[in-house]
């Protein structure tokens, strides 16, 4: 593990109406006042923890080594699940044991775990419902200044897994999930585009709904208005676009329809 | 009153579909470049005087001492209504003169105030709509740079008071209101439940609309999914939630709706 | 061009409900870490470059000289529409050469452009999809630290035009259009109110829709609550708004209503 980049991210599901977001940010600055704070995203559907799984996983990397990624999608706040930090893949990461972390960490072998349990690293008195300020934050702030994590906690052990992020071969193509909609109408499936590389792009069907495309595009701007197409997104996810238009509008599809991926010929 | 943190929050009724915050932070910074700007909210409904000091009264403790919290609900820009600083509890607030930082500011017998009348300290030619730019904003950058708020302008003397923030005793029990719906669909309600102290958790009933609460739960995550309870919110404000769910959806409620919380027995 | 600011703004159509706008801060931060990265807006229509091109014309000007402003509203992305930065005015300018920074751009003779086509300004692999997370949010970063444009790329040339942005003469008086809604529902069209500064304030009639207003308020707060007015708003463009309510909602106009304002007597 290089050193701390400074930099806490956030992802939640907290929204922009309240003032959770901004006491979060008090919390990580009174801990470390040089800390330098970035809304990853706070539009996770609420407390839908393979949504909050699928933005952190395809934005942490644009990140510079060393940063500190904060996730909070708690629905299990105030119970006995734990809190955990993580370094892997040259980054930490610091949310509840609810699966939310699991696909980052996991794919580091030597990603190493830690349980929150120091007391003195809590906020004062820390609140039975919001533990993203009182415990979470500070902790953040604690590692993007440098601190070291054996202070935080033991080893964690096993962590809570999340099924069903990514989507499932079946044949010789894949049943894929809508898992996000995006500002433009993209439907966002679960497909990591990169497992579709064994065959030339025109050689794919995907089959969404009503509407089945033929064929992989490269960008939005290489066919006309209102083309459907499908394609690698900037984050590796297969996802289905109008070009300059809306697809969840004009399908009238999101989150949870169900997109079957095929070799054709 | 200790030194600047160099932090500045922001609370507003601005929204985030318009430049407003941004050009708010363009005048922050060119009067000092250092700051560290923090969002709080900027979803205070539009010109909802009370609903912006409701929101601020719960966050600013979560920010380092020094800090100053800028807040701009202001329906009488441009008329006679006075603009104003003021420390207290050592922190810094900078707002419109209308009740918005009374119920913060009041709380303190130590609190000075200052009426913002420095026009050397204005944003060039001053506009007639947006003194959050151009007065409001270099008034905080000057407080967060250590500057000596004498120069600001003169003792403000009393100030604008804000009433119905907090709910009111009826007979044993209290009248409550609805002030705030968050993100998860709680409704939040203008209680402080330290208030609710003097009994039992379970000797308390919350009436809300067609619904009867007994007994206050201590968290989230102590009830079935689905449940309705009745609780402490992580701002000390007693709200009532759907485990897992949106209470102001299933419940029909939102701003306005009376609760009466009533011991039992 | 005066030394950098150090400052980044941010004017995109991205919207906040994806990681894309935190993609770019970390893309900004990683070749820059001591930029100060803003938000201006987030919230142009989608692929709206006129709409874009009006909320950072309006916005640029509230932060100090030497800022970087990076817009992105960019439908061509991954054509062979060019990537440019501009010096204009004190400021620097990164973005799509599709019209979005021409107003400003064009405004200073003085102006200097180039065509980002240095490759290894790049973040590793840049993606089909998104420039302004793999090549603009770098560029960008890069002049906030001083960095020199030439090593960017060649002069640009002619830049590409944007049409349509400002009221068009019409007799005496004007043809206008309303080309952005507020947060507080102010119908904000593109007519500058210094070109009606020939005229006193009561010599002009603004007719929107169904309703005609005589003369300009000067101020939100000079008249009585729900009344209909028509004013010069704080970014300087003429609006129509309701005093303490939402002049959108009430006469049901949006972005492209159109407004003659002409002279009276």
């Amino acid at each position: 593990m290089g050193a701390a980049s400074g930099i806490v991210t956030l992802t939640t599901d907290f929204g922009t109406s309240d003032t959770y977001v901004g006491e979060m940010k008090g919390a990580i600055l009174g801990r470390f006042r040089g800390a330098t704070i970035v809304d990853l995203c706070h539009a996770v559907r609420p407390q839908d923890v393979r949504h909050g799984a699928f933005l952190l996983g395809g934005a942490w990397e644009a990140f510079p080594e060393g940063t500190v990624h904060l996730a909070v999608v708690d629905p299990g706040v105030g119970t006995s699940r734990r809190l955990l930090a993580a370094s892997a893949r040259g980054h930490w990461f610091v949310g509840p044991d609810n699966g939310l972390l699991w696909p980052i960490v996991s794919g580091d072998p030597a990603a190493r775990t830690w349980s929150l349990d120091a007391s003195q690293l809590r906020r004062g008195v820390a609140s039975n419902t919001f533990h993203g300020r009182d415990i979470l934050g500070p902790a953040a702030a604690y590692l993007a200044d440098g601190g070291d994590p054996d202070a935080l906690g033991r080893c964690l052990g096993e962590m809570v897994r999340l099924d069903g992020l990514e989507a499932i071969p079946d044949g010789d193509g894949f049943r894929a999930e809508v898992i996000h909609v995006d500002r433009f109408g993209n439907l966002v499936t679960n497909l990591r585009a990169p497992r579709l590389a064994g065959r030339p792009r025109d050689r794919w069907e995907v089959r969404l709904g009503e509407i089945s495309l033929r064929g992989l595009a490269r960008t939005y701007g290489e066919q006309p208005s209102g083309t459907l197409i499908a394609l690698e997104g900037s984050n590796g996810w297969l996802e289905v676009a109008v070009v300059d238009g809306d697809a969840a509008g004009v399908l009238g599809l999101g989150p949870g329809s169900v997109a079957a991926v095929r070799p054709i010929g």
